[in-house]
């Protein structure tokens, strides 16, 4: 073994062990702990910019964009909205020992499901330091024990970060392995964090497509991961056309650069004459590029041509690809062919294609007459978000608190054996 | 590509396009289809007999084992087995569509999660063709496609069934490719199988654990399995002594050979030296071998000083480990080093060492007072099982019907965009 992979395995080994202590721990001292974190940010902001201006040193000496540079400052904002976001989740339940429906058994058995935290985590991110605190609260809360990989290039930053979080696991007695940031800059850590399946019960990529594919492909332990969001409108004939026209300026323009934007809209053939010329106009004001299907192009003669590779095609920019379908089964199956399960919308207001639309299409978020924009875990209500799933096992969508556990079967007898 | 992953490669893609169009289908149709291949196991037993006495011609000709060949053997009882586990599994809720509670957001989008299948799942089995009929009309019913692959051995047995289970597709108007038994019999098809990730959900190995360990390694699609089940009992000072007699008598003898027997009794220091005597004596008739730790064989002379080795081993047979332990927590944290997550329970009637023990204990199904030969989804009510998982992440324990589903959110508006 390495010394590289003997720290990683001793990280993991100690995690476990913090894990077992945990599931003991009432909701109140979990809370007290995030409160604790809290405050000590807000204490040591002079001490975490300054670590985070080293950081940002390297990344201007290293050549890194102006985005990822942007990504990487740790602002007085920046603290506040860490601040306040580890008081979000103290303010959600603690799902942890809650129990689903009981039911009882011909023979007297009481069968139940209880909540139980999934033990150790593993989050592997780039960039932003922030990733440091949000992911560890969230883990915390939900009674597990987590091992943070942030970037190299976030190196001091995050052990900044590590140490206000220590002081305050330690002045609330929790166990101070219960969250822990790798202090190795090698990329072979992250190699041996995946390997360490004996210890760790899953690993959360947050970061480019790059960054996730490395993670899948090298993993021992399950990934609950995205790859990107090509995300589709579909238009109906019977629809609302001012409605849809604010739902897909809402999902391209307000934040292109992100997963739940839209990235291919479908329009149904006897919406295409009336619906598209007014939208293309509105999406050329705000220097939105299409790129059509030949009867798009037709209708809007400012479009380019779209290739083949512009279906399944997530461009994160100012740019549309646009098709016109026949009918919702010919939009049904582009997106079949070609979404990567992210999130898709219908705008309708037809009954039976609403409800049509919502079973047969297979992403993790469906939605009617609203913006894809709305595939995140704070804006559907689940209190905070670690990342969206777009593999089907475990979790499908956005995952907050609750997909960060699992449950248990609870039976309680009165002394019953099986004959 | 060999000519096996050609026809593993053809039967995946084919199975997603089978899962699409099962998303569409009612649950009164699927239930058609398992009654039709129910009638056609009855109509066809002399047939499927025929064809397992090849199999079995061929099982003595390589020497298999007497409970291998008894594994083997189609009877008459098997195939009213398959047929009756058919129509049990049509009588089961379809979870597919069915929604859990809603929520309304602050700008009046609603929001609920809908269940929906996984999509293609392959199961990956040995001997016992009874898992080609039980397993295609479970994941059938929850919507998905699946792609079977048994054991050499039991060749001409299951491709009879996929006849039968084929008409029966073919008779009530659903692809015949949401149910494919691999006719390869080189273990290169089960490999190509294992890297379909492109078509394939999820896999589900049954078999030994020299099966499951092979199938985990080279999957590159998430597995759920488990390994192997060293099951403990704890009989807690405070318990009743003849109820824990029959619970430790019922866990380790009624069927010594399966996942969910007791491989380890724990009994706390106080109660050792009157329950043991008896306890040792009911086993010894019983003719189950007992090895102990030191003070187990003080008190049964007759034990066996146990190894270190006897701690996590899965004995299968009518042999026990006994530990003598100081109170609860030497239990648990014994649990916790040598179990594995499959089945514990305790024995007591003191109310908070009977929380503790049920919220501390890391195993998919905790019990109170009854025995460990209850973990099996027919026992708790799940209706049928397609397997037991240790795993944690999707599920937890015994897997019935929904576990075969994964949920999608649903979002309804009326035209909201994010600010």
């Amino acid at each position: 073994m390495s010394t590289v992979e003997t720290t990683i395995t001793t990280m993991a080994q100690a995690a476990r062990e913090a894990a077992n202590q945990l599931v003991r721990v009432s909701s109140d001292q979990k809370n007290t702990a995030l409160l604790s974190i809290a405050a000590g940010l807000e204490e040591e902001a002079v001490f975490i910019k300054a670590e985070n201006s080293k950081d940002l040193v390297g990344a201007k000496e290293q050549g890194l964009s102006a985005a990822m540079i942007d990504r990487l400052t740790v602002k007085n904002e920046t603290i506040t909205a860490m601040v306040s976001g580890l008081s979000d989740v103290v303010g959600l339940n603690d799902p942890v020992g809650t129990m689903g429906p009981t039911w009882i058994r011909p023979n007297g058995l009481q069968v139940a499901r209880m909540r139980i935290p999934l033990g150790v985590i593993g989050i592997i991110y780039e960039s932003r330091p922030n990733v440091t605190v949000d992911a560890a609260g969230l883990c915390l809360k939900a009674g597990n024990a987590v091992i943070l990989r942030g970037g190299s290039e976030a190196f001091y930053s995050n052990q900044a970060l590590a140490q206000i979080i220590h002081r305050a696991l330690e002045n609330t007695e929790l166990p101070q392995t219960s969250v822990q940031v790798v202090a190795v800059r090698e990329r072979e850590a992250v190699l041996a964090l995946l390997t360490q399946e004996e210890f760790v019960d899953l690993i959360i990529p947050r970061g480019g497509e790059g960054l996730i594919r490395f993670v899948v492909q090298n993993s021992k332990i399950p990934v609950l991961k995205h790859y990107k969001g090509v995300c589709h409108v579909y238009i109906d004939d019977d629809a609302d056309f001012e409605m849809a026209q604010e739902i897909c300026f809402n999902a391209k323009v307000q934040r292109p650069g992100v997963c739940n934007a839209m990235e291919t809209l479908l329009v149904h053939q006897t919406a295409a004459e009336e619906f598209l010329p007014k939208m293309a106009q509105r999406f050329a004001e705000a220097g939105v590029e299409i790129r059509g299907c030949d009867t798009t192009c037709r209708i809007v003669p400012d479009a380019k041509k779209a290739q083949e590779s512009d279906w399944p095609a997530e461009y994160l920019d100012l740019i549309l690809a646009i098709k016109v379908v026949q009918d919702m089964d010919e939009a049904i199956s582009h997106t079949a062919k070609y979404s990567s399960r992210h999130t898709e919308a219908i705008v309708t207001r037809n009954y039976d294609r609403a409800r049509r639309f919502v079973r047969e299409v297979d992403s993790s978020v469906v939605l009617v007459n609203a913006s894809t924009r709305f595939n995140d875990g704070g804006q559907l209500g689940l209190g905070a978000e670690i990342g969206i799933s777009t593999s089907k096992l475990h979790a499908f969508g956005p995952m907050g608190l609750e997909e960060l556990t699992t449950t248990k079967f609870v039976v309680q007898g009165s002394g019953q054996i099986r004959e």
